[in-house]
């Protein structure tokens, strides 16, 4: 018997590969931009970017997509339909009506607008010139606002850009887990700070020839089991991963002369966002379940294997001769577990993306807070230095210099990812979360990773949480991998447990 | 007073520039594809590939297209345009008019065959197996044959394939320049085997540091003034160059470690085309004439570079001493004169990409009189490697091994590239007969030359042939630089005298 809905199935289908098609030639489009494109080109290239991504938002609000999920949400086709394509079905249906109502013509102004605005605050950040940026920013921020009117509200509107990141997330969730989470970690970091033994880091200030920081590189991304065949290494400005389809995940790295550490760590959170990716199983490539599940699950890998890895003793009392066998002139008379300590250093300090594993949640926590008053309660851009530096004042106790030091050392804002910034610490949470059940289910982890033996991390990881892709949610994930839901306490007992260690308290 | 036609070329700008974001889609895509992309990505990509070339042929044959069109060819509205709008229009209208009655479908299904084929004849090469390969050249063929019907027969079913490659060119044309170079090129050639003297080469075979190849490749592109800020050099199997937009203009070369002129003449060679796409009027960017106007026109930028600068004895009096400070071990003791002489070495061979630039054009000439029996003529797939190792042994007195030697050797024919080959020696003869004309108006040209000063080649080229991208046709452009018409006398004529030279008789 022939099933009544097997066409509308396959048109369905279709659509999503097209769309597919299209993401991955924007990516490939986007990667090559970061990745060496003359810059002569980039005009005409940014005109191209826009059409692409205009031809699959179109796609993806389509009368002839709402007709399909329409058809393939009756009651009598859903009965018919098996767990993975009603999941299908109603993440395209969540996609869809969230931008049915938002004219392609606002989508494509917005996209010139946010790549012009990017490059502003390039500008201004180069030259500490806020007022500058100001007007674009403010623009951003309206835009952002009429399209929460299109997307429709939920609890809040900051909820709802909350829920494009992390689905299902909302403010009251977040404010009660960040509530707790700056409760223990405030205290501890103010602890460390009076009281804590300050590792020795001298030995880190040397020069390191960049040749030889490509291959110990390459050589912790093929202990981590990511797939060379499958990816590709190459350098850029800001590291970062980017799936372009199932057999095509590439990361990038920079590499600093001074700075050892910079590439290794960025290969392994990079390492870590395209195991994600590579993982995921192969038959959920192009439909509407493909690629991670949230951008919080996304980092929680990421950051397991940058911090929870690649920062813990095990590691480097197998890793760090490696490190030496690349570097003897530098690292020839240290030792492992200075080494150790010494990329476990905490410091308040103004920049994110310099932080250590644990002031680092307090940075997120205060691009949250003004998110919020930004989008809630009224706060307007002008303000945001101010509050931004109160904010630093509260939080960690310093006051940046200027707002290059301050409000305008992220790209985020400027590109209009608002409700991105609560994944970071969100990932550090899952990370720390995951990490506990993994100790519980594989007792000997410490000593497989002193054996060098990463295999068993990427196995279980790919079989309790990568595979699934968008398949289940981030909320469906960490119950059904942990047993509970969401518990900000499992990384601060974490990071509790081993800084307590590295500072000797 | 507001244009009547205002809206109608409005739109059809957009369409036009909408195509060119397609094509550089695709080809960057393709690029990619060639310089690096990881293996297990390609099934995915060749999908993407082709929906994104379909979504572009749709464009160019759409509704919209033909309803622009014939608004825009109008009396009244010609009148208005100025002449370059109207060749836009007229050029707009052939492509128009050669693919509206080509169903999408068959279209798409041409791609995907075309892509299969390509990767089956891979494999035939390898294990010289054309039996094997038969059955897709065949499907391939029948393909053209209906595509033919589709397009539109000229004079006769292989002029059609000729004119897509070079607007205008016949059958007749052809086989009349082509007679009268044969019959000065078959006994030149034969003189030299018999008579000349050949110069010694020993010492081109030797191993050279690939690193130093590519110093001296970029030397000798920046020399040719090739812009770096509008462009990239890369490796790849098969080197080629390639334009993305009028700013981003790639190339990539290929190193050989016991071979170093094959990566300085493909640079020059590849370098000769980006000249090209690099000197195009910015205006004609994104519209019905962006791009180099043909085949053949094209082809003798890239080969008045390689060999008619590149071969000449003047460029190596002027460089063979920065090859030399490349390579001071290799070529210490050797003469700039030996050199030069060493690489014009003449060779009746197997392999057109290996051919000298005399018996290359016999190579060409073989495949022309193939093509035209195949479309022409009703010559069967299954008789081609009985007729391509009898027209060997006709115009080179050699008789191939096997096929891998013999009717396997190129890629053309297995993507479908039928009246691709005559531009190769279209190439050289128009290259020929630009240079004549070049002599004549700079006559210290071997001067500036020997001062390293190539930057007047490049201004004439851009002045005469270049900036006009599309908006003269090959003829055009062959006479307005010239004075007359393509006359194979030139190729021949300093052919002649060139290797009587080398050759000593």
């Amino acid at each position: 018997m022939e099933k009544q809905w097997s066409e509308e199935w396959s048109r369905f289908e279709a659509l999503f590969r097209q769309i597919s098609s299209y993401n991955e030639a924007v990516g490939l489009l986007a990667w090559d931009l970061r990745t060496g494109a003359p810059k002569k080109g980039v005009a005409s290239r940014s005109e191209t970017l826009g059409m692409l991504s205009t031809e699959a938002f179109k796609l993806l609000t389509s009368a002839e997509m709402g007709e399909l999920i329409q058809a393939l949400s009756a009651p009598s086709v859903q009965e018919q339909l098996n767990e993975l394509q009603r999941r299908m079905v109603q993440e395209a249906g969540k996609e869809y009506d969230r931008n049915k109502s938002l004219p392609a013509e606002r989508f494509k102004e917005y996209t010139v607008l946010a790549a012009q605005s990017e490059s502003m605050w390039e500008d201004a950040k180069k030259n500490d010139d806020f007022v500058g940026f100001e007007p674009y920013l403010s623009r951003i921020v309206e835009f952002k606002k009429e399209f929460i009117g299109y997307w429709g509200a939920k609890q809040t509107p900051y909820d709802t850009l909350l829920d494009m990141y992390e689905p299902d997330m909302t403010v009251a969730e977040l404010d009660e887990v960040f509530q707790r989470l700056t409760a223990r970690l405030v205290p501890l970091a103010q602890t460390i700070r009076e009281r804590g033994k300050q590792p020795e880091t001298a030995f880190m200030h040397q020069l390191f020839d960049v040749g030889q920081q490509e291959k110990f590189g390459l050589f912790i991304l093929e202990q981590m089991g990511y797939d060379f065949e499958a990816g590709r290494l190459d350098e850029s400005v800001h590291p970062f991963a980017i799936g372009l389809n199932n057999g095509d995940v590439r990361i990038t790295t920079h590499y600093l002369q001074d700075e050892v550490t910079s590439a290794v760590f960025s290969s392994l959170h990079e390492g870590g966002h395209a195991l994600y990716e590579q993982n995921i199983e192969a038959a959920l490539h192009g439909t509407p379940l493909s690629g991670g599940t949230s951008m919080g699950i996304h980092e929680s890998q990421s950051r397991l294997w940058e911090n929870m890895i690649g920062r813990s003793r095990a590691f480097w009392k197998r890793y760090f001769r490696d490190l030496q066998q690349h570097f003897p002139q530098q690292f020839g008379d240290v030792e492992a577990e200075a080494f150790y300590r010494a990329v476990n250093r905490v410091e308040n300090s103004f920049i994110r993306i310099e932080a250590d594993e644990l002031t680092y949640n307090l940075h997120i926590i205060i691009r949250y807070e003004i998110e919020k008053m930004l989008f809630n309660e009224g706060l307007s851009v002008k303000e945001l230095p101010e509050i931004w530096n109160a904010k630093y004042k509260e939080y960690l106790g310093i006051m940046p210099p200027d707002d290059r030091m301050g409000v305008l050392q992220d790209v985020h804002w400027s590109g209009g990812d608002f409700g991105y910034f609560a994944s970071y610490s969100l990932g550090n949470m899952y990370a720390a979360q995951f990490m506990h059940t993994m100790r519980k289910e594989m007792p000997d982890l410490d000593q497989l990773i002193e054996e060098g033996n990463l295999t068993p991390i990427k196995e279980w990881l790919t079989d309790k949480i990568l595979r699934y892709g968008k398949s289940e949610k981030p909320s469906e994930i960490i119950v059904r991998v942990t047993g509970e839901p969401l518990n900000p306490d499992y990384l601060a007992d974490y990071l509790e447990a081993k800084y307590k260690d590295v500072y000797q308290l």
